[in-house]
Formats: structure tokens, sequence, C-alpha cells
């Protein structure tokens, strides 16, 4: 607790006599003011003399004067440390925090079972290749590396990307055309940015669509502009009839429906965006994860001069990750390269280069391979529980991605929100779903977006059983 | 390389006869149009047997046929990996990134010694302590603390945050005031755009000042004010008579003067806030180096409710971490918390749990003793070398920090960018100097910033040397 001032103890200050106490004081008043929490450690005596230029006996004895009072307790190897009434964290630091949220304040805590989606088997996180990745990044690593960097981040990562999207998405992109951010939030918000700067007001998104998405562009002053997805996806025609310039899809796996954009519409979507210099925002969120179905390349793959790709690694390491890319038309590159900049400098150097080897080494392969089998078990295992406790549902989106949907054909003569006052009825079963009307501008068809990957077939039986129970 | 849809290859779309051929010509293309790259492994034949439900021989076949064309090569142990002329990474790549950068372009790549300010000794990151405080994390994180978290910061972090505050600056935060950020830079980012919201048009910054400050603070739409600095720091009775109701200062050491903010300075520019309803925005960049004055708490410990205070890791740590923390008065929290959801949701999780272990176990304590002692060193060599080959300079802000400021008062009457056309001069003896004028609003006398930090005593003293050699 030395050599980064100590209390702002200057030995200036410090009076000729009764040096003891001045200290004794000090600290004592630290205790009592909560500068110095139970169980923090004091500097070693020898340390803090030397800090202070007095001799250690000085330390020691004002040690000793507080240990008396029962301020603080010499253990032997552990050194001193402050007793007293151990403060709990404040109530205010556990509050839920300010500020938007999806799912209302109360819920998660409520939920026995949290079926939300978007969010992996955490438990599943590859953390031996992680930590074996990052010693060997932090053995080599150059000094450049961890110092201010690109913007656009390491060099390395967008390589390694450029290769990997290239086979996995049919991507042909450049390092050079890739800008490493902080997940799919941010790509969008400097996406919003840009874009509102070149005097775009409007955003064409999906309906239903990520809701999160919607609140993220609206926040940065771009007006989200539903438009309808039925089986085939987003209605072009509609968009088209539409003043908006830009259009914000999930082409591979529709977010919630889980339908994939259907060639014609792919077609009639890229002619739109070269008729009308339109912009298609591509939120690849979850494409590693397809079971039954042909896989899709990627938009951007067929127009990278109209497409902004982005996509990220919540889905397959983990959301606290927070590690995405953005790979926008070389016309907004610079300014969303000064928009990154501006932001936030670049994003953080170890885990772009952690997960560069995990690329380059196939080990973040091996890690998709695993987790697909193992969704793929738990999506099965949430059909045949659906199929027995809930036959009245109708069930969409089960080709691929992280979660499925349900709907209800038979109650859609009912209200919009519904659904939202049955997902409270089944929150009472300790089962959190998140109700398809939070996810809609629209009214429609009530419905819930189930999020299974995080549990384990027993416990996705349970929730259908219990999803049941709560249901009129 | 399978798992994740190689090539987008389809079971579906193969030929019933001529399956070889049909597959040996995809990645024929692939490799011919880029997506495959030389040194790329191809997926083991008999994963991709499996996902695309065909014989194994079908793949053997078709790699030996690729062989045989010279595209790809076989190395026992290591697999098929597609040969060919290497393509080199773009240029595009290794050409600077667009956007605001405050060092032209190319001035890096020519300088041997580069004292730009504000890069710690990078060689000196705490990297056996950091990947042994990862794995212990690694090894306990609940699988909650890598989901999408709390956008204030991981609850242990700011738990952590607080204690250290307290101790090393006087802090009186709960951690629940706190909201971790990806540095300095997103701090000034979000309160640009929570002011900005509030009607604010102006803030007043220091003159000189940080030019990195100012540029990120107008690019959110905050026009900087310049108020000048004199030896006791910023001149409080100008801001006073400007419009502006929000300041940027540097309180502890004044970048790049180095000056300590004078007491009755910051008793008058308290008194100016609470009078304005002004907010002070503390940026505390670089508190942990002192060397020979007595610690100054940070203004935050004085007036909780009209400062906001700033401060990262990357000066302690490595500018690469992106790591930092915003500590603002309670009226600004829910909307400054809001920014940083709209921004990324939050900041990555593993390294703010890391840093919180380092805290708690008193490693980053021990790093910055370690670092002081070593910076004090370097900073003993370069006044001796500016001594010795400069003695026409007046050196300032020597006592605390990573920089010291060399001015000519000699060559006052001359114009603006004079130092800037020094510091060229300079430049063809192989050192980065900083001018002066490049973090000045308005003319002022010419001088150089000069970062010791990155730098042993010999190469100090060798730049000296240069810098004497490259001056009229």
């Amino acid at each position: 607790m030395t050599g980064t001032d100590f209390l702002q103890l200057s030995p200036a200050a410090a009076p000729v006599r009764g040096l003891t106490g001045w200290l004794a004081d000090a600290i004592r008043a630290a205790i009592m003011d909560g500068r110095l929490r139970a169980g923090t450690p004091l500097p070693a005596t020898r340390l803090l003399a030397g800090d202070l230029g007095v001799s250690r006996g000085v330390i020691v004895e004002a040690y000793q004067r507080l240990a008396d009072e029962g301020l603080v307790s010499a253990r032997p190897g552990t050194g001193t440390r402050v007793l007293g009434v151990p403060r709990p964290v404040s109530g205010e630091a556990e509050a839920p925090p300010p500020g938007p949220l999806l799912v209302p304040p109360g819920w998660r805590e409520r939920a026995q079972i949290d079926l939300s989606p978007g969010v992996p088997d955490l438990s599943g996180f590859p953390r031996a290749a992680w930590i074996r990745a990052e010693r060997a990044v932090l053995e080599q690593a150059s000094v450049t590396e961890l110092g201010y960097g690109d913007p656009r981040g390491s060099l390395s990562l967008r390589t390694e990307l450029a290769g990997w999207l290239a086979r996995t998405r049919g991507l042909r992109a450049q390092p050079g055309d890739i800008i490493v951010v902080t997940g799919v939030a941010q790509a969008l918000a400097l996406l919003a940015r840009v874009l509102r700067a070149q005097g775009l007001e409007e955003i064409a998104v999906e309906d239903p669509g990520s809701r999160g998405a919607r609140d993220d562009l609206a926040y940065w002053g771009l007006r989200p502009v539903p438009v309808p997805v039925d089986e085939h996806g987003m209605d072009v025609g509609q968009l088209a009839r539409s003043r908006a310039r830009a259009a914000l899809l999930t082409p591979a796996h529709q977010f919630p429906t889980g339908v994939v954009l259907a060639p014609q519409r792919r077609r009639d979507l890229l002619d739109w965006a070269a008729a009308a210099d339109g912009l298609i925002v591509e939120d690849d969120y979850d494409a590693e994860f397809r079971y039954d179905r042909a896989p899709v390349p990627a938009l951007h793959a067929s127009a990278p001069d109209l497409v902004a790709y982005a996509g990220s690694t919540s889905k397959t390491l983990a959301p606290g990750m927070r590690l995405g890319w953005l790979i926008p038309p070389a016309r907004l590159r610079a300014e969303l390269t000064e928009a990154k900049y501006a932001s936030d400098l670049g994003s953080p150097a170890l885990p772009q280069l952690v997960l560069a080897r995990l690329i380059a080494s196939g080990e973040l392969e091996q890690h998709i391979r695993l987790v697909r089998k193992r969704q793929r078990s738990r999506r099965d295992a949430l059909l045949r529980a659906l199929r027995e406790h809930l036959p009245q549902a109708r069930v969409q989106g089960v080709a691929a991605g992280l979660h499925l949907l349900i709907t209800f054909p038979g109650l859609d003569a009912c209200d919009a929100g519904y659904d939202a006052d049955l997902a409270e009825a089944i929150l009472r079963t300790g089962v959190l779903v998140q109700p398809l009307s939070w996810h809609r501008q629209r009214p429609g068809v009530p419905g819930f977006v189930l999020g299974y990957a995080a549990h384990t077939p027993d416990r996705l039986h349970e929730a259908a059983r219990r999803i049941a129970r709560g249901m009129p």
C-alpha cells in the first residue's frame, strides 16, 4: 500500500515531534470515514518508513497504538490489516444500474431458469485454450502491441479475421477493410453516428426484430422504421416504399423469428440498395450455429460496396468478451475509423491478440464444433419438451442459432401486450421467457422467444413443463 | 476448418456424381480468388466427410487432385495446407489508419527514439502477475460474470477501485458511484454526449493542454474554449469570465506543463463550480507517478458533487489495456450509464476481473512501486543529459509523471509553429519530439514535450545529444 501515496501522507507535513501520533491520527481518520475498509492491509512498516523518511519504529508504534484501539490487527505473515465492523457493500452498488433495460427490474432475480435469448453456454468457455494463448501472447507481444495502437484494431487479428470470415462466411475482405469493435452494439453506435452526420434520420429495421439494436440506433439519433418480416424475411417491397436509405437486417438467421432471407429477397434487397444509394447493415450475430440447413454465405460476400457487415464473439465465446468486427463499404471506412478513435481510441489489445491466436491455431474452430454439437442436442431436447407440454404452440426458427420462437396463432385476436402478461404469469413458476411483443414495434401474433443454449436438456424439459403450467 | 461452414459447401448442393470434382473445384476457386490463403489448413478429411455426408475417400481424392496441381501440400502431422504464391498482406492494411492523428504520417516510422509523451515503459508490463491472476479469474469466474453484465462494470472491480482510489487519491466513492470505461478518452466521449444533450455547447480546457482530449471533446460536439495555464495551473479568473459551465483540468500534474494546481486556485475553482452550477472534469492521468513533491489528493475528494473524476491504467499498466474509470457527480450517473450502455453495453469482463485481483493482492501496488523507481532514474538521466547538451532550455514539470517540458524563452518572439519546424529538423536526427504548439490553441513560447518513461538512460542521453544537434 505504498509507492502510491498512501493516504496522501506528506513527509513535509509531518510535525517535528509527535510523529507517531500524527500517523496514527491520519490512519484512524481514514478508517473512521471509510477510506480504509475492513480487511485492507496497511503498508509494510519498512516501506512506509522509507516513503515518509522516518524511522521504522515510528510506524511500528503507530500500528501498535491502532491495534490497542482495536482498529487494526497484526497477523503473522499477513501483515497489519484494518479491522472494525465490515462495511457492507453499499446497497446502491447492488442495485440494478440505471438506464434502459429490456428485462424489467427484478425479473432476473426471480427466475430460476432464465430463457433470455442470446446467451451461449458460458460454462463451455474454452478457459484452458484461452489462458494458453494469452500466455503465449504475453511472452511474444511486442511493446508496440501494448501501446496506443491502430484504432482499427491489431493487424494480426484483422489478418486472421479476414481469412476466417472468407472461409466460414464467404467474405472477401482485406485486413485494412476491417474495424475491430467491442461488439455489434458498438458497430451500430458508430454507424448511427456516421450516418447521422451524413444527414440520414431513419433506418429500416426488421419487425419483429432485435429490441436492443433498435434502442441503440434510436439512442444515437437514427429513427428505427419497422418493416414487417414474413416467412421469407424482411418484406423488401415495403422497405422500397419507405423513405429509409439504410436497413438493418439479420439475413442468415432473422432475430427473433429464425427465418432465412429468401434468395429472391436477397436479390431484391441488393437491387434496392444499388438503386436507392442505400446501405444494408448485416448483423451476422449467430451465423456459426446452423444445424439442419445449407449454409448461407453472408450478404456482404455478394456486394461489399452496399453492405456493412457486423459480427462478434458474443455467441461463440461469451458476451462479456465485448469483441467484434465491422466491415463497412469503402466509402464509410475513414469516417467510421474516426468515430471509433473518438469513442475509445481502439479496442483493448490483449483479447484481440488472444483471439487471433485461437483462430490461427484452429482452436476457435474446434470450440465451435464442440459447442454446435451441444447446442443441437439442447435444441432437440427443447423441441421434444415443447411437443409434450405445449402442443398448441407453433415452433419456428429451429434450424440455427441459440434460440427458437413459439407463437400461439389461436390467440391472434388479443391485444399487443398480451404475451407480456403471459410472461409475467410464467415468471411466477420461476421461468423467464421474453414475450415476442418486446421485440415488436407493431402488433402481431403473441409468442415467446426461448433461448436454450445455456441450459441442460433436463432443465429445458422442466422449463417447458412450467411454461405450460403458467399458461391460461 | 469445419463445424463452421467451410466455404459454405452444402451437401444438398452436391451432385450425385462427380463429388470429387465438385469439391476440388470449390476449393480451387476459393484459393484462386483469395478466400483461402497460403498457409491455411484445409479441414481434416474425416471431419469434412462427416459434415458433407460423403465418404472420406472423396475428400482424400479431391485433396490429392489439388496437391497434384501444386495448390495444396500435405505434410505429415500438420495436415493439408494451401500453397501458392503467398499473398502479401495488402498494402492498405499496412497503411496508417485514416482519421485524426496528432503525429504526422511517417514521423513514427522515421523515429529511432520516439519521445512522445504518455507511453509508459511497456517492457515492464507485469506479464507474470497478469497471467497468474487471469488463470485464477478463469478458474473462479461465475458464468454470470462472462455474460452481458452491468454496464457500469464488474462489481468486484468497482469495489476494489473504491478502496484503491480512497487509499491512494483520497476519493470517497462507493462501488455504485463508479462507471468502468475503456479509458479516459471514452470517459470524455460519454461526458460530452451527456453534457451536449443537456444543452452545453462549450467546455473550458487548459491551454496548453492535451491535444487528444481537446479533439475528442470537439468531435462529440463540445467546443473547447482555451483558458491559459500559468505556473499555478489554469487561470480560474479567466475561466469565470468565460461562458463555459464545464471545465476539463489535470490538477495533480498539468499536461503538458507539469504544474500542480495551486491551493488557492483549487479553492477558486471549486467556488466557481458551486456558484456557476458548473462541472469540473478531473483527468487524473498520471497521478501514480510522483517523485519529489508532496502528494496532492484528487479534487474529487473535496467536492464529489462538482467533479467528474477520470483515470485509467494506461500509464500504470499499458495504454493497450483500454481500462479506466469515471466517477461522476450523482446527478449525471444515470445518463452516463445509459450512454455507456448505448456505446458498447459495458467494458470487456476478463480484464476487469484480472485488474480487481491485482489490486486486491497488492500486486498492482508492487508494480507501481517498481516502475516509479525506474521512472525516477530515467527522469534524472534525462535532466542530466539536458543540462549537458541543451543548457539554454528551461526545464519544467519534472516532479511527477512520465514526461517533462522544455521551453526556449529566448525564442519567444518567433511565430506559433516555430517549434513544429524545429521538431521536424530534429526528426532528421532520428528523434521524435512533440512540439508544444501541437498542444496549444493560442500562440506561446516554443518548446518540446519529452516523454522519458519508455527509454533507458543511455538512449535518453543519446536523444538529448541529437536534439541539440538538430537545433539551429
